[in-house]
């Protein structure tokens, strides 16, 4: 096994810290900020929301990711998004970043910010100093920490989302091997389709890499694993993912696309693929969650899209959550999903711990064993697989059921 | 007023006649089916779902629409979408048409075919000509005839949908004008992004046009009426809006892009429009219309993807329900439509009988009067105005709000 699993998240890698606080901005008493901070100056990449309209946080962050500088904390708060407030939501960000700099001994450039929460009001300046007062001297590098740091960013979520993996390259002095640490935490429901309350998500790294392939490797992993959770189509104004290096690790410097930085890039991959993996399981109300294999598709993109079609319907979702097999709205959202493909030879199958069972193919739905569908369907994990019968390329989605409990979150979100 | 609304649906143009009948294909004496005859062969125009998987009664009925043959008879039923059932499932749809046809004189080319309800089943032969065989000695005139064939052809819809027009046409004599009669039914909610149960829709007008000026005025409304609504982003296998002219009015044919052509146009918009805003009213589960109009956009096509979007989103969906003013959700689904405007720019208003509140202008959102804005969010018609200050175009969109009924509809649509 080249990549092992370990407990924790963003505390486990070697110089990072992290803190959790009360600081008055969801409701008296919830912790609403954390604060991840290193030892030393950190190599950064990042990831940002495709909706025009961005948050006051994700333009800062996005500057300081692009200038190329080095970083060395970022403060996050829930409660309120800081989208939609122009001018002083940007100078309330800034500032932000000019406090927490000021009390770690930073310049401002060195911090980066990220908000979720209510779209429109202003945060309350002194309520976030009252909070990064809290934060800085609290900062440790237990498990715990990293945990307390998962659960305070959390707005909707029922669970923290964190993980950490290990992996081995080879050390600098050029002999042997050392461990190299990545451990992330996120909040919300997706990037591409995510929930309003947004997703987040921080991984923290000790792994020597140069910037370019940090970032290159972030960009690839991205769109197999953020980019393909859905919970309900709308993609938020704040959604951030940002990925920290900062080289405490000891390896040879990753500068090039060889077997290390391969190595790396996928253990990348399965932190960002888990947390996201827990996202969409932790979807807004979710009681299920949905994974689409899309199989044998002409092109990557279009496997791609017809997954996310099909975990983001909203009858296949209600269909799910109402364990009633009404399978051709599974054929229904491959069809309108754009790419092209022949109805006349393509397979779809549903399967869970309890079995298997085929409900289309030959151009037809098929018969099925409705007990053992209903066992399926009652699964908390629903496998659907999609064999398109043109191609090589494969791609899998996730997604949750459509519950009466998403509705009544989302119809009273701000109280 | 050049185009005066008249009460009753597709039997109110000249020449035509309509039926329903309980034939046993969706539950025992829920009248299942209908038929719309005209006396004369008819000229007629569709359009159909971009769904890649297309029910037989789809495919049916657009290889007879592009043949260029006169028809004069269309039989729909509920209950079974006859969508997914391969080689078995046009041969249901071709017998239907031929023994329509047997019993009423035609060939069955002259026979269209309309299916919405569940994908998958094979719809029962002798159901079908039971059906046939009620129908054909029931089929009348009256505006009560019409009114029991839009019941039939319902689904989850709560209630039937039809609306006609008149207008007054210069007379095929030379002398003076003549009525002339538009009369339509629908069932369902969509066409862009309708809902499973399949958005139907049959306009009946006693014009005489010719067919590629009736397509072509048929083609040009759909873009601003029926794919304007949205209910819950599913695009249907079964699709299909037919508009009939038989040419008993008398008019002077219709036979290029003149004043008449551009009058038939308009109302055949005014009943599209009707038609689809009734049927946006009545999306599943829904207790409120939401109207999203977006104003001063660069072009029409990006103003219609944005009115889409707002009106599409299930977060502004659940805020409309939840009569919860987070209208931040209103700017961000706007962000993630795709069209490029300026957040700093533009202007984002709601209304209702009661009056309006701006809360978005200047690039941030503005404090409003929330008892105001609850009065405003409690009323049936929620109006959402968007300002993108950025153009000339205009166009809107209508949808509802998503609520425990429509999960509930749809976690349990076949029992």
């Amino acid at each position: 096994m080249k990549i092992r699993e370990i407990p924790g998240g963003v505390t486990k890698a070697k110089g990072f810290k992290a803190a959790a606080a009360a600081a008055g901005i969801k409701y008296e008493g919830r912790k609403d900020m954390a604060m991840l901070w290193c030892s030393v100056p950190c190599t950064v990449a990042g990831t940002f929301t495709s909706n025009i309209v961005k948050a006051a946080p994700v333009l800062w962050d996005r500057k300081i990711v692009q200038s190329g500088g080095k970083v060395q904390a970022v403060v996050v708060n829930t409660g309120i998004a800081n989208a939609g407030c122009g001018a002083e939501g940007m100078a309330v960000c800034e500032d932000t970043a000019a406090y927490a700099a000021e009390v770690l001994g930073l310049q401002k450039e060195e911090v980066l910010i990220g908000s979720t929460g209510v779209i429109g009001p202003v945060i309350d300046m002194e309520k976030l100093k009252g909070g990064i007062d809290l934060l800085v001297p609290a900062l440790s590098d237990t498990e715990e920490a990293g945990t307390e740091a998962s659960k305070a960013i959390m707005t909707t979520d029922t669970v923290n989302k964190e993980f950490a993996v290990t992996i081995e390259l080879p050390g600098a002095d050029g002999e042997g091997t050392v461990q190299v640490t990545l451990g992330g935490m996120s909040k919300g429901s997706g990037m591409i389709h995510p929930n309003m309350c947004t997703m987040l998500g921080y991984i923290a790294t000790d792994a020597a890499i140069e910037k370019e392939l940090l970032q290159k490797a972030l960009s690839s992993v991205v769109p197999d694993t953020f980019n393909m959770i859905t919970v309900d189509g709308d993609t938020s104004t704040n959604d951030t993912l940002l990925a920290f290096a900062d080289g405490l690790a000891g390896n040879r410097l990753i500068a090039e696309e060889d077997e290390s930085f391969e190595l790396f890039r996928e253990a990348l991959g399965t932190v960002c693929r888990t947390l996201a993996v827990k996202m969409a399981a932790d979807g807004e109300g979710a009681s299920k969650l949905i994974e689409v294999c899309v199989k044998h598709m002409d092109t990557k993109e279009n496997a791609r899209t017809l997954a996310r079609s099909v975990a983001g319907s909203s009858l296949v979702k209600a269909m799910i959550f109402g364990r009633d097999a009404n399978c051709g709205r599974i054929l229904c959202a491959l069809g309108y999903a754009g790419p092209v493909f022949d109805p006349a030879v393509i397979r779809i199958d549903i399967s869970g711990e309890s079995g298997e069972v085929n409900f289309y193919t030959d151009g037809r739905i098929q018969p099925f064993d409705e007990a053992q569908a209903l066992a399926i369907l009652s699964e908390e994990k629903i496998h659907i697989e999609c064999d398109m019968a043109c191609g090589a390329e494969e791609a899998t989605a996730w997604g949750c059921d459509l519950t009466y409990d998403y509705v009544s979150i989302n119809a009273d979100y701000r109280s």
